[in-house]
């Protein structure tokens, strides 16, 4: 059988992920979304999180439509580059908007109807708010298929395609940011003075930034997250047929083999989501790992015969498993870096005895010592995809491959990483609208179980970002006719420099941009405190709108240089040094975001377990020194692990995906060198 | 004239150097060492110092051993490795020691001398702690070139010269990491306890630690640094030596050009310490930049008469040009994000206002930002340099010369650098005797001036790394005929990953071990004051040695693992992966090796900074709570600054400079890939 003619199965998985997500957010839709008052706060922070959306696709409408302008212009001018590609970004970038759109819409409905269940039980809560996931998961990954697909059967042609990976990850970057900048403002300004000064519990309706913190946790952990996965997804598979393509050794018809593999992830993440049902009694956390599991083993079995049965070889399953076995090794490991049952988060509330500055420095110490093992299961994975496609000139394409096997079940992933949230804000609505606590515990409970499942993700997350960086430069590298060079060329050397160090200053951009952020929102809640009389007795109402606004306007104003900076920065070596110059920048900005990613997420993380732990009694419990050492660390890990660590994997496959599509156009460099 | 045969002038010029550096330590004792009391305090850190410099050198003594018979072995089997080497290599070890052992001896007989010479005026005491900080610098350079320039003419072979190289970096990191985490241990261990549980006031002799810690200041800030600058000095010559014989385009004669030009660097540091005389009156930092800028410019006519004259073209003068600019445009850089005076430090204070968590966040920001600047300034001066020489085919050549141009001053830097911590001891043994305040307050001034001098010569340790050990990675490059490599190739991936993540692993090591042993001493002090009646009213004596003991023995024990880890990890990737995996792992090293260092060295800089700049009565001035939230962050800087930052310039070079000396013997590896 020709399997490059079953390439429009995937646009079809793609619609069959619509369609069940059209019919979850239905059902959630017919759910009774409780009490005005809770009807009323509910539409807040829908209403509050649809703005900040908007506002932000309006401010990326002049990017996009300017990016397109270049593409345009560059494909006009040089022979090598399709003005084509320039519709493949917008429909990129669109898809992008629409999935984080629908997504997040229901998302913001799921919430209410969740602490409305939870007033009945566990299992029909968590039936609604991992409903409300999967809306987000297969939006991912049915509107990523189906527009790969539609534009690959259009232009037949993965150069063009590229600019659809192009559209996602900018997308994904200015996304991440923004919500990052936006959540991280909003909690750090509701703790520092509602918690911390006012001495009122988390939550609190007198809190003037209660509604702006929930908002956030729509925008940074729904929306900007499912802008990043939706990115990984078409990028992996992207970069996958982009070196089908490019790689002469490889007949250009398996171009259609990343994009079956993905549809069958599809049909298996949509089997997945079914095998979600709580069972009365049970901890909720075994009904999300079926589902996890379900899909994995399904999406193996599909894997398995389009390799031995479509293609008559091992390669491919091969390569999709060492993919799927490095994914899970790095969840375990990110597991047992940020959970509290293991050492190193234990170590981290010892040295929170001694005060705060040993807290912090013994978090950094987990942090960095965290990328070790990781790097290693990446290396080995690395080698072992290699090894098994380079005996047929294959090599780089099954490294791809185990990307595209490691992303797979995005549709799942994104469920149960979207289902936090929901759980989170359900209870803040609870709390907010003075339901039974019964109702609190409920969804904290769900929000809990999310935490722990959400590890493995961010496993997939980390290493998928590596291997899909490394196909996109090895895509790279092809298209742009980079030989061999010489490691001491200092073109290279300079690159690699000056690569290195960009992910240190987005890191430094994204974190201050949170400091700055967070500072406005302190000072508007001190403000409202200090100049609105009755909040603190609920007899006058804080002006919520404000700290919205704040938020908002600080994560948009915020998130324009460094997202212009990730765009700008290859382009701006590749003209002036040249190819070289950029390789080494690609191959630099790739380390040390992978390091910077791994240790930011996981020092993050381990902060914010450590105060956990401590919280459960350890070291005094609540309100002992250590807690407050804790928390000192919780806070640094805030901007750390949901702004700057989670925008490295999409600044370093941005860079490299600004570099693929515009390889034609850079040479030698303008400079005379 | 064959500027070869004048090679000589390097041993003589290492000679000259250390007979001043005789001289000036028989000066210095000449001087009245105070009372009784005061030299019973200077004979404890004395006694401590060597004592722990005594018991590391013999821990050492096994790694020595050990790896010179490795070298004898690997030079019995392999044709291209000579065992002469290993002579080189100890060689190299006890000169190191050597400068270490008698530069520190001489330190702890200026610091009480200093202290005495205190009493009656500022410029006597600057006089007898420069020529303190004068003999560790004059010992090094002048050991550094006697032993290079003997070794040379002997063996006639660069090949054989890298052992030297090796021997050096082998012990200074040792002695870096050693050194730092005994000078932490105990200043933290004296902070936490003495001055915030107890609340008595710095240097105070009824804290326990506080003897250790005036050991700290010598075994870390003179002892190490000495050692740290010794491996750079003759890390760059050796590099420029090697790369002109293994570079087939390049005259081998010119292998003694860099000698000549360290030897030129030598007369101008000793003219330039002849510069440091203090008027009264006068600020003394202007003594010392008079200095500076003498013996700069001294090297710069030297370095013309050499270039123009004696070789007939000025490629080699612009290169050294090149250095020196780069040196102090980083060290303005430096200056201007760790100084008081400017924003990134006062962004941090006023990021104090809201407590540690922002001071934090703010620090690192800091840390992280500024590495754009110098990796912009170091990628132009490489580009420069190799501009330079491009054209005759010694581009890496030129590369490596604007290192040891930058470098050709370390007499001087080193000079400075010694200079600060004898001041500063010299103020804890006037507070100890009890001397009059103002004898304090002369010596805080003169420590002061120190620190602001000290960072041009951290921007030259940080540039002259990043471009010495390109010139180590050239040398490697072409050694272990490491021809052309493809970007794509995944060995060369892998081994990048991995050369990334070493820094990251080594930064979590030694930045643990700062912690766990601060722990012990901080135990051992609460120990003391709790079982010791009668210390605090000064009728008991506490147990000094008892903390000597602890750190040195925790300094000794945790300087192990992450020591043999630099380098057992190139060899161990060179025999499995083979050279291009080794490749990889060294570029990769580099590139992160060289971020960590900028952002830990200015992060660290920074938050003490910011500390200081609040303490001057910004945001409440001491004990406000902006003061407290800046003294955390002081707390996560010391080890950031004084132990994992430094020691990350050790790391990429002694990484290197084994994978030079080991070039041969690694081929394609073990691993069948």
């Amino acid at each position: 059988m020709n399997m490059a003619s079953l390439a429009w199965t995937a646009p079809v998985a793609g619609a069959l992920a619509l369609l069940t997500a059209y019919l979850l957010a239905s059902k959630i839709n017919r759910q009774d979304p409780g009490t005005p008052r809770m009807r009323e706060i509910a539409a807040a922070i829908h209403d509050g999180a649809m703005a900040f959306l908007n506002r932000e696709y309006r401010t990326l409408v002049y990017f996009v439509l300017a990016l397109a302008a270049i593409i345009v212009i560059a494909g006009f001018t040089t022979d090598a580059m399709q003005w084509q590609t320039a519709i493949a970004f917008v429909t990129g970038a669109v898809c992008s908007i629409l999935a984080g759109n629908f997504g997040m819409r229901v998302a913001t409905q799921a919430n209410v109807r969740t602490a409305n269940a939870a007033q009945h039980g566990l299992n029909k809560a968590l039936d609604i708010a991992f409903s409300g996931g999967a809306v987000m998961g297969l939006s991912v990954v049915g509107l990523g298929m189906l527009g790969v697909g539609i534009i690959y059967m259009i232009f037949g042609n993965p150069d063009i395609v590229n600019g659809f990976a192009l559209g996602a990850s900018s997308i994904a970057l200015f996304a991440r940011v923004g919500g990052g900048i936006y959540t991280k403002a909003a909690d750090v300004g509701a703790d520092l003075v509602g918690k911390v000064e006012a001495g009122i519990p988390e939550d609190d309706p007198r809190n003037p930034a209660v509604i702006a913190d929930n908002v956030g946790d729509n925008v940074g952990d729904v929306a900007g997250m499912g802008a990043d996965l939706f990115e990984s997804y078409v990028g992996a598979t992207i970069a996958a047929m982009a070196i089908a393509v490019v790689n002469e050794d490889i007949d250009p018809n398996l171009a259609a083999l990343p994009l079956l593999i993905s549809a069958g992830g599809i049909v298996a993440s949509i089997i997945g989501t079914q095998f979600v049902k709580g069972k009365e009694g049970a901890n909720p956390a075994k009904a999300l790992n079926m589902g996890t599991y379900a899909a994995g083993i399904v999406t193996l079995v599909i894997a398995g015969l389009i390799s031995f049965l479509g293609y008559g070889t091992h390669i491919y399953f091969t390569a999709v498993v060492a993919g799927l076995v490095a994914g899970i090794l790095i969840g375990q490991l990110t597991e047992y870096y940020t959970s509290g049952d293991y050492g190193p988060v234990k170590s981290i509330a010892d040295a929170s005895e001694t005060g705060p500055a040993t807290n912090i420095i013994a978090g950094l110490g987990v942090g960095m010592m965290s990328t070790g093992l990781p790097i290693l299961v990446i290396g080995i994975a690395t080698l072992v995809a290699y090894a098994v496609g380079a005996g047929s000139g294959q090599g780089l394409f099954t490294i791809a491959l185990a990307a595209v096997g490691m992303l797979s079940t995005t549709g799942m992933t994104v469920a149960v990483d979207a289902y936090g949230p929901i759980a989170d804000n359900a209870g803040g609505i609870a709390e907010m609208s003075h339901l039974d606590p019964k109702v609190r515990k409920t969804t904290d409970t769900l929000d809990s179980v999310g935490n722990t499942t959400a590890a493995i993700g961010k496993g997939f997350a980390i290493g998928s970002a590596a291997l899909t960086a490394l196909s996109l430069f090895g895509a790279f590298a092809t298209a742009s006719g980079l030989g061999n060079v010489s490691m001491t060329d200092p073109k290279l050397i300079v690159g690699l420099f000056i690569g290195g160090m960009l992910p240190f200053l987005f890191g430094a951009m994204t974190m201050n941009a949170v400091g700055r952020a967070a500072m406005q929102m302190v000072e508007e809640v001190r403000r409202q405190f200090r100049e609105i009389k009755g909040i603190m007795e609920e007899k006058a109402k804080p002006d919520y709108a404000r700290c919205v606004e704040i938020s908002t306007g600080a994560a948009l104003k915020e998130m324009v240089v460094p997202g212009l900076m990730a765009v700008a920065a290859p382009l701006a070596v590749g003209w002036l040094l040249g190819v070289t110059a950029l390789a080494g920048l690609l191959a630099g900005a790739l380390v040390t975001g992978v390091m910077m990613a791994i240790m930011m997420a996981n020092s993050g993380g381990a902060w914010d377990n450590a105060k956990k732990y401590i919280e459960g009694g350890a070291h005094g419990g609540k309100g002992s020194q250590p807690h407050k050492a804790a928390v000192v660390g919780d806070t640094v890990g805030d901007p750390f692990k949901d702004t700057s660590g989670p925008s490295m994997n999409i600044l370093i496959k941005l860079m490299t995906i600004v570099s693929l599509v515009f390889a034609a156009t850079f040479g030698n460099g303008l400079l005379p060198l």
